[in-house]
C-alpha cells in the first residue's frame, strides 16, 4: 500500500493520521494520539515517535497540535479570541517542551506570496506579529521587562525571487542569530470543511514538498542550525480530493443508511481511497480539472486566521502580552 | 424533469444547454445554437427564441454569446489580445442586432464586490474603462470624433450598502439618463475549466439569482427602462458540482473505454445528472462541504479577464479606439 | 480686502475664523465660537449666524464643529478611542439640534477616490460602519432593538464615473429615502498640523469646491431634500499655502521674540497675509511648485482616522453599541 | 560654510552640486558636470572624482546620472517610454564603465516599506522585473539566449523585521552570490518639482543616512563585496525644504524683476541658504511642522516610475529584451 504524502494530499499530520488508520483499522504503530474538546475548539496532539509511524503515515518524526474551530467561518470574534489564547497556550507548551528559554531570540519566517491570497498567510502573519529586535539593538536598556527579542520576515517565493526561500532564510539566520525560527506557511488539506478553520503546529520544521508553494530545500533544525517550530493553515484543497473525499462520504453515507452501497456505487464501494485517488485523477488531469481550490471568501477568511495566529504568537512569546485578551496587540 | 437553473446551478447558457441536450438526447425546440472555432476561442451562440425553449435550460428568452478560452490559464498575452478583439467584435454585432445607435450613451455597471477576489470582477472592469461623459457635459466642443459618451459605476453588494444593486442602478438611470446599460458580472459555472477561462455577453440583462452576489431584483429592460447587457465570467463553482461534474466525467468515461460502467460506477450510472447531484448535495451539505470555490491563482486570472473585458469594452464603444490593438487604452 | 474661501484655501471653518479673526483684530460679527479642552482634544464650536459671518469667513451659515487631536500622529491608541467617543457625543447633540428622530433612516455617503490614498477617506469610512438597512428591509421582525435603518455608499469620482457625485447621490436618495444623509470627505487645510489630526463636523452639507476632489454641484438639504450632516478631514495642503503659514510663524516668531522682523522679514512683514499669499503663488504657480502635498504616513493616518470616524459614528447611530467601548464594532 | 547633506536635506547629487555652485559662485573642484537635453528628459552626468568634491557637495566620489522629466506628471505614455529606454541606454553605460560582464549575475534590492506608498518604490520594481535566476539553477540547459539571471528581493524595513536592510542583504548575498546589486530606493529631494519626475543612478551604493527609511548601515562594495549601483527616484521633501526654496525663488525672483529684493524681503534676501534653513527649521520644528510631505497624487505616480524603472532595467539587463518596446516585458 503506497502511503505517501503525495498520495493522498495533505499537509495535515491530523488527516494523514486518521485517513491510515482507517485504511489499517486501528492504530498505527508508533503514533501517540490524543484528542481534546475546548467548547467548540477540538485540539488533536500526534506524537510520530517512531520511523515506522513517520513511513506509515508519511510526516517526520515530532509533535504535532492541530485546532479545529469550524465555527471561524460564522465570524464569531469571541472564538477568534479563544483560539488565540489556545494557540498561545499550546505554543508555549512546545516551546517548554523544546527546552526553549525564555529569553531565546525568536525570527518569524511567513512563507508564501502576498499577491496570491490563498498564499498570503505567512506575509500577513509577518505584517501582524510585534516586532522587538530592533529595540534590543539600538536601545537595550530602555526595552520593558516581559518582551522577548522578536524579528520577522516575509522572504518571497521562488517564482518571484529567484532564489529558494530556504536559502534566503539560511542567510538571515546566519547574519541576525535566532535561537528558534517560527515558519509559517499555507498548506493543502483534504477536506474544504479544514480549510481555514484549522491551524497545526509542529516542531518538525517545514520539509520540502509542503506547503503550497515551491519550497523545495526545507526549513528545518538541520538546515538552519536551530529549531524550527511550523505554523500553518490549509487554505486550498485539490479538486480531485474534494471529489475522493465525497465520494468517501458518499460511501460511508450508504453503509450506514442502506446496505445497498455495493448496489449505489458499484466498485467505488471496494477501492481502496488511494485506488479511487488515482481514478478520479486519471479522469480529471488530462481535462484540465485537477486544480487547487480555495472557497470564494478566502480574503476574509485569510485575513482573520492570520490575526489569530499573530495574536497568540505575542501572546506566547511575550510575557507582557495578557494573553487574556491578546488581540488587542495585533492591527 | 427538474431543469430549473438552480439544480444545475449555472449561470452560463452554454452550459445549461449542453446539459439538457444531453438529458433529452438531441436538440432542445426553441433553442438554436451555432459553434464557431477561433484558433484557440470558442464561439458559440444560443439563441433561446421561445418560452419552451427558455423553460427547459432555465435561461430567459434573448442572445447570449460564449467565448472559451482554455489557453488563458497560460498568461498568453497574444490570446488575451486576440479575445479581446473577438470581444469587441461580438459586441458591435450585439449593439447593431439590438439597433443601439454609434451616438447612443452607455452606463456600465460593475456588480460585485471590490474585496472579496472572486466578485471583484465587475468594480475591476469599471476602473479599466473609459469614461467620457463628463468631457461631453462639461466640454462638450472639445470632445474627439470617434469617441462616445461614457460612464461606469461600481454600486457595492447589498451586505455592505444595505440597499439593492438594482435600486442604486436605477436612481442613477433616471439622473444620468443613459441609452444601454452594460452590467459586469462574476457567475457560477458547472465546470472548474471554465472558471476564467469563459466570457459570456447577453443582452437579456441580470436576472435575479443570476450572478454569485445578492441581485435579487436584477438589471432589465423592464426595470431600467433602456436595453441591458449583460457580460459574465464564471468565477466559482460550487464543490458540490465539481462532484457531480467529476462522476459524470468518469461515466463518459468508463462507458467509452471498458463498457464496465455499470461494474465501477453502480447506479451512480444509471441516476440522471439531477439525480445525483441531489445525492451529492445530501451528503456534502449536512457537512459544511458545499461551498462555493475559485481556483487559488484567482487574484491573477480576475485581474487579466478583467483587461480584456475592459479592452474589447474600450474598442467596441468608442470608433476611435484601434481594435486592432485594444489593450493599449487599459491600464 | 478680499477673504473669499479661495484666497485661504482652507475648507476648515476654524481656520477661516482663526484667520479673519487675525486680519481684522477681533470678534467677526455674526460668528459665535467657543473652545472646549478635553484632555488632548480640543473642541472648537462655531455657530455662523449671520450672512455677514458667512461673507466674512467665506462658509456658510451653521453649525460646525472642530475636534482637534495632534496626538492622533503617535499612534495614541487611547486617545484615538477617546476621539471616537467625543465624536460620538458632538454627532449626537447636532442630530438633536437638527431634530432628527432616534428612528430616522441614515444614508452615509463616502464622497472621494479609493485609489488615491489622501481622498480616500470617504470609501474607508464606508467600509467600515454598521450598515443594517437590508436588515430592515428584508426581515424587519427580526432586528435588534436598539438598531437604526443604516445604509452606506462610495459613489466614486466625476473622473472614474463620468457622473457627478451629487447626481449619483440624488438618484440614490430617491429611490432609498434616507431621513438624513451624512457625507464624508476628504479637504484642505491651511496648517500641516492639522491634516489627519482634526475632525471637522458641520450641518451644512457640502458645497460646489469643498473637498479635495472635484464635487462641483454639492450636498445639500436643498440639493438631497433632507439634512446633511458633513464630516471632514483635512488631508491635504497646498505648497503654497505650507509657505505662507511659515512666513506667517516666522513673522509671529520675530515679532515676539527680537522687534527686528521688518529688519529680517521686510515688506513680507507688511502684507496682509492674503497678499503675500498671491505673492507666493505668483512665484511658484510657474514653475509646477504649487502641488496640494499630504505627509508621507498618509496611509496609516487616512486608516486611523477612517476608524475613528466610523467607530464615533456606529456609536452615535445606534443606541445599542455601546459608547464606552466604540472601536470594538469596527473591523 | 556647513555643506553637509544634512544642511541641504537631499539625496541628489544633482541639488547638491547646484546648491554649492551657487554658494561659491562657481565650479566646484573635483567635480565635472555635463548636461544633455533629449527632448524633454534632461540628464546631468556628475562625476565627483575627488574627496574635495565630495566633502564640498556631501556625497560619495563616484558617478551620478540624473534623468529628469517634468512632463512625467501629465501621465504622458510616450515619454515615459522614452524615459525608460534613456535608462536602460544609461544603466548600460554604467555597466560597461564598471567592466561588469554580460553574463554577471545581478540580485536586484528593493528597499522601503510596502505598506508606505511613497516609501514603497523598490518593492515595486522588485515585483515587475523580469527574474530568471531560478530558470539557470533548475534547468540551466532550457535557457534561451539573451538572458542573464537576475534575482530580486524586497528586504522589508527596520522597523517591521528588527533587522537592518544591509544585514538582510549581506546575508543573502552571501547564499545566492551575485556578481552585482542593484538597490532601489525613494529618496528626499529639495524640490517638488522633481519629485516622481527624476531619477539617479549612482555607482556608490547606498549610504548611512541617505534614501527616506532607515538604513543606518548602507549597502556598498565594501560592505557586499561586489559592485552596487544605487538607483533612487525622490518621493518625498521636507516642508521646511519646501518653504526654503520658495524663498530663494522668491529672492531670485525680486531680483530679477524688481531690484528691490532688500525691501521686499529684509534680511531674508540675505542670508545666505544654510543660515536661512536653520531659521525657518528653528521656527517650524517647535510646532511639528516640519513634516516629509509627497503629492497627493503618489499612488499613481510611484506605479508609474516604477514601471519605468523596471522596463528600463529588463532592456538593460537582458539582451533578448527589446529595448525599443521596453514596456512590453512589465506588468
Amino acid at each position: 500500500m503506497d502511503t505517501s504524502e503525495f498520495s493522498i494530499r495533505t499537509d495535515l499530520a491530523v488527516e494523514a493520521n486518521e485517513w491510515v488508520a482507517r485504511q489499517i483499522g486501528g492504530a498505527i504503530p508508533g503514533i501517540h494520539t490524543e484528542i481534546i474538546d475546548d467548547d467548540g475548539i477540538k485540539v488533536t496532539k500526534i506524537d510520530v515517535q517512531t520511523e515506522e509511524g513517520a513511513m506509515a503515515i508519511g510526516k517526520q518524526i515530532g509533535h504535532y497540535i492541530t485546532m479545529e474551530a469550524l465555527g471561524l467561518r460564522q465570524k464569531d470574534s469571541n472564538l477568534q479570541d479563544r483560539l488565540a489564547t489556545r494557540l498561545a497556550k499550546e505554543f508555549n507548551s512546545f516551546l517548554k517542551h523544546l527546552n526553549i528559554p525564555v529569553a531565546a531570540k525568536v525570527l518569524i519566517i511567513g512563507l508564501g506570496n502576498f499577491h496570491v491570497t490563498p498564499d498570503s498567510l505567512g506575509p500577513l502573519v509577518v505584517e501582524n506579529v510585534l516586532v522587538t529586535r530592533h529595540y534590543f539593538e539600538l536601545m537595550p536598556d530602555q526595552v520593558s521587562e516581559g518582551y522577548r527579542e522578536v524579528s520577522a520576515i516575509a522572504p518571497g517565493v521562488l517564482g518571484t525571487t529567484g532564489i529558494e526561500s530556504s536559502e534566503i532564510v539560511q542567510g538571515i539566520v546566519e547574519k541576525s542569530k535566532p535561537d528558534l525560527v517560527i515558519a509559517i506557511d499555507a498548506l493543502a488539506s483534504r477536506s474544504l470543511q479544514r480549510v481555514n478553520t484549522t491551524i497545526q503546529i509542529a516542531d518538525t520544521g517545514i520539509h520540502p514538498g509542503s506547503g503550497i508553494g515551491n519550497k523545495r530545500k526545507g526549513l528545518t533544525h538541520e538546515i538552519l542550525g536551530v529549531p524550527v517550530i511550523a505554523i500553518g493553515v490549509p487554505t486550498v484543497v485539490y479538486a480531485s480530493t474534494i471529489v475522493n473525499s465525497s465520494i468517501d462520504l458518499m460511501v460511508a453515507h450508504f453503509q450506514k443508511e442502506t446496505n445497498k452501497s455495493d448496489q449505489i456505487l458499484g466498485m467505488l464501494n471496494h477501492l481502496d481511497e488511494n485506488e479511487r485517488l488515482m481514478l478520479v485523477k486519471e479522469v480529471l488531469t488530462p481535462l484540465g480539472h485537477d486544480l487547487l481550490v480555495t472557497p470564494k471568501e478566502i480574503d476574509q477568511f485569510i485575513e482573520d486566521v492570520a490575526n489569530i495566529i499573530a495574536s497568540g504568537l505575542n501572546a506566547a512569546l511575550h510575557e507582557a502580552v495578557d494573553s487574556d485578551n491578546v488581540a488587542a496587540y495585533t492591527h
